[in-house]
C-alpha cells in the first residue's frame, strides 16, 4: 500500500475503516477518498456501499491464509443482502445462493451477506447428520456428532438414519431461532463410482458438490457480518482424503482396500496409500462424469503458483499457512511442499467463529424461541 | 528439569554446560553435581567424560525437532573419537563406522565423535555425484552438483559416469584437506525392483542403504562437534518420495509412470500420485528383501505417537516442527498430521553448517594443502 498507515492511537474500528478505503480507491483507481475519509473522522466508522463490500469481500478471500484456492478472487460473486435479517427471508435466500453458486455443475464462487443479528447455526450449509449410536459408534458423519444434537434440542425431529442424512439450517435472526428443511432439489449430490472398479461404487459413498462455509465472519472495514456464507467449488482431497477417509470421519479406507481386494495385513504393503489413491481417483472422476466442478491437488497448486506470481505483479504480498496450503495427499509432487509462507493475516479477512450454540449470547435464546 | 536455570548473566557457553551437568545427573541419578559444577566455575567450561558425551548426544536427538524416528534415542550408539584429528586415521575410523551402523542389514543408529579441526566436506557420507552437462542437465543427483565440483577441484578426477557414482569423502583435519574414495563394501546399496512390476526393476534405480549425515554441529554442554557424524534407517519416504521423486533430485515419476504404462496426458488421472506409490512399494519391498532395516511412514509415525507419550511419562515436552515430521506421501493417514507440535529448539541438539567450501576460514586452504 502506498497510502499512510493511520494513526495507532484510533480506535481499531476507525483505523480499519481508514484502511479499507485507501486500499479500495488505490486499488480500483476510484476517486473520491479524501470525502470517505472525512466521513470515517467524523462518525467513527463507514457505512460500505455494495461496490465497496463486495471488494472487501474479494479481498478478504484474496488474503485468507489457508485458501489454496485464491487465484479467481476477482470473480467472487457478491450478493449484497444486509438488509435482511427475517430468518424466512435468510433460508429463502440461502436456497438462492445454493442454486446460483451450484450453477448447473458449473459452480460460481459465491457469498451472500445478511444483515445485523442473523446468523446460521450450521457450519456449512449442508452438512451430514452424525448419529451417536448407544455402542458409542456413529451412523453418518461424527464431525457433525454436536451439531446433530444441538438441532434435535431445537427440535429436529432427525431424518431416516442413512448415513448421509442432510442436516435441516439452524437460521437464527431477529432475536429467534428457526429450522429449515433443505428441499431436495438444493442439494446437489454426487454418487461416488469408480472408473474400473465398481466395488468401489458398491460402497454407496456420495458427497455434496457445494461446501458452503457458514461460519466465519466477515471482517471488513471495521465491520464484522456474521453471516457471510461463501462457496467455492471442491478440491477432490477435501472430500476423498479427508471428509471420506479420516479415520474420525467416514473412515472408507478399509471398506475401499476390501473392495479392490487389497492385503490389508502388513501396514507396509501400503493398502492405505493405495486405498486413498483409489477413492481420490474415484472422487475426481464421480465429478467430472457428473459434470460438477471439481480442482485436483495437481492444478489447484500450480494455479496458486500463478495466484503467488499475480500477487507479487500487483505488488503486493502473498500470505499463507504451508500447512494448510499443502494437499493431504502426494504434497511433495506439488510447487507448494518446496516453497515458505509468511502466515501473518491481514485485513479484510474471515475470522473463525465458535458453534452458535457454545456462546451465551444475550437476547437469544434458543429453547425459547 | 527440576534444577534451578544457571545465572542468566553467565556466558553461554558455561550456563549451558552448567544445565547439561544438571540435566545428566537428573535423568541418570548419579552423584556429584556438586563437584563438576565446581569446576565450570572455576573453569568457564566443562571437559565431557564418554558417559556424559554419549548421553548429551542422545539427548540431541531427543530434542531433534525435525526427527520423526526418535523413539530409540536411547539406543544410539556414539564412538568417542574426540582424540582423533588426522585426516586418514578419520577415514578409517569413518569406515568402521559405516561397518558397524550397517551391521549387515540390521542397522545401528551409530555416531562418531571426532576432534577439534576435523570437518568431512560432504554432507553425507554416502552421496551419488551429480554432473553438470554442457545443456545445463545434469547426470546423477542434481542436489549434489556443487559438492561434486567442490571435490573436482580437490582433485577428484571424477567417477565412471553412471547416475550412481560414489563421491569420494573430502576430510579436513590438522590444517589440510585430503580425499578418500569410498572401497565399494563399505557402500551397501539396494537396487530398486517392484514386487510385481518388473518394468521397473529395468529403470536402474538403486538407493545406498545408510544414511550418514555429515554436515551438522553437535551442541552439548556448551561445547560444539563438527564433526560428529551420526545414523539412522532410512524411511522409505526419504528415497521414494523425495530423492528419487522430486523433480529437482531424480525425477523418476515420469519413467515410473512409463514402465507402469499409465496414461500421463492428464493429471486428473493421478498418474503422478499412482507412480509415487508405487516407487514407495518398490522401495520397501526392496529393502526388506535386502533384508535392509527401513521405516515405513505409517510404522515411524506410530511409533513417534509412542515417543510422545514415553516423553510425557518422563515430564519432559517433545518439540518438533509438524512440517517435518509429517511424511511426503499421505501425510493425512498418519497421526502426527492431525497433531501440534511447539518447535522450540532446545539444547542439547544439532545445528545445521554451512558448506564448508563456502565459508571462509583461517588455517585452511583446500587449494593448497
Ligand atoms: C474457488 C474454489 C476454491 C477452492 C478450490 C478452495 C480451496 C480451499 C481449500 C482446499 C481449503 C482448505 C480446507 C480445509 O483443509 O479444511 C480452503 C480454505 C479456505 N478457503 Fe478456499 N477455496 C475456494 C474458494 C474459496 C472462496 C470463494 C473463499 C471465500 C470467499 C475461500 C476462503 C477460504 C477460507 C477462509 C479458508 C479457511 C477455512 C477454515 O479456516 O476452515 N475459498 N480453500
Ligand atoms: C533410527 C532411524 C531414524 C529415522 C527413521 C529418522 C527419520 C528422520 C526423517 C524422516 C527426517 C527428515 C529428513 C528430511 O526430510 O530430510 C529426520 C531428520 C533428522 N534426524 Fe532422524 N531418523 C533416524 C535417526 C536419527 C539419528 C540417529 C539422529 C541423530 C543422532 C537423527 C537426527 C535427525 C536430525 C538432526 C534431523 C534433521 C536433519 C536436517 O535438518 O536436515 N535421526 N530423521
Amino acid at each position: 500500500m502506498s497510502a499512510p498507515r493511520p494513526h495507532p492511537a484510533l480506535p481499531v474500528r476507525t483505523r480499519e475503516a481508514l484502511e479499507f478505503l485507501s486500499l479500495y480507491h488505490h486499488e480500483t483507481g476510484l476517486p473520491g477518498l479524501r470525502e470517505r475519509q472525512a466521513e470515517v473522522y467524523r462518525t467513527g466508522g463507514v457505512t460500505l456501499g455494495a461496490a465497496e463490500l463486495t471488494h472487501g469481500a474479494r479481498v478478504a478471500w484474496r488474503n485468507s491464509t489457508r485458501c489454496v484456492g485464491r487465484l479467481p478472487w476477482m470473480t467472487l460473486d457478491v450478493r449484497d443482502l444486509r438488509h435482511v435479517t427475517n430468518p424466512e427471508e435468510v433460508f429463502t435466500h440461502l436456497l438462492a445462493h445454493l442454486r446460483e453458486g451450484f450453477n448447473g455443475g458449473r459452480v460460481l464462487p459465491t457469498m451472500s451477506v445478511f444483515g445485523p443479528g442473523v446468523r446460521v447455526h450450521n457450519d456449512q450449509l449442508i452438512r451430514y447428520a452424525g448419529y451417536r449410536q448407544p455402542d458409542g459408534s456413529v451412523i453418518g458423519d461424527p464431525r457433525n456428532v454436536a451439531l446433530t444434537d444441538h438441532l434435535r434440542r431445537l427440535g429436529w425431529a432427525g431424518g431416516p438414519g442413512t448415513r448421509f442424512d442432510v442436516l435441516p439450517l439452524a437460521i437464527e435472526g431477529e432475536g429467534r431461532v428457526a429450522l429449515f428443511d433443505l428441499p431436495a432439489d438444493a442439494v446437489q449430490e454426487v454418487v461416488i463410482t469408480h472408473p474400473t472398479c465398481p466395488e468401489i461404487g458398491a460402497l454407496g459413498l456420495r458427497w455434496h458438490a457445494l461446501p458452503v462455509i457458514s461460519n466465519m465472519t466477515l471482517e471488513v472495514a471495521g465491520q464484522s457480518f456474521p453471516c457471510a456464507p461463501f462457496n467455492g467449488w471442491y478440491l477432490q482431497t477435501e472430500i476423498a482424503a479427508r471428509n471420506l477417509a479420516d479415520r474420525d470421519r467416514y473412515d472408507a479406507l478399509p471398506a475401499v482396500a476390501a473392495a479392490l481386494g487389497l492385503d490389508t495385513t502388513s501396514r507396509r504393503s501400503l493398502w492405505q496409500d493405495q486405498a486413498l489413491l483409489e477413492l481420490n481417483v474415484a472422487v475426481l472422476d464421480s465429478f467430472d462424469r457428473a459434470g460438477v466442478r471439481i480442482a485436483d491437488h495437481h492444478g489447484v497448486t500450480a494455479q496458486f503458483v500463478h495466484f503467488e506470481a499475480q500477487e507479487r505483479r500487483a505488488g503486493r504480498e502473498v500470505r499463507g499457512r504451508w500447512s494448510w496450503l499443502i494437499p493431504p495427499m502426494s504434497p511433495a509432487t506439488t510447487p507448494v511442499w518446496h516453497r515458505a509462507y509468511d502466515d501473518t493475516e491481514e485485513r479484510p479477512n474471515f475470522t473463525v467463529q465458535a458453534p452458535a450454540w457454545q456462546e451465551a449470547r444475550p437476547g437469544v435464546c434458543p429453547f425459547h424461541s
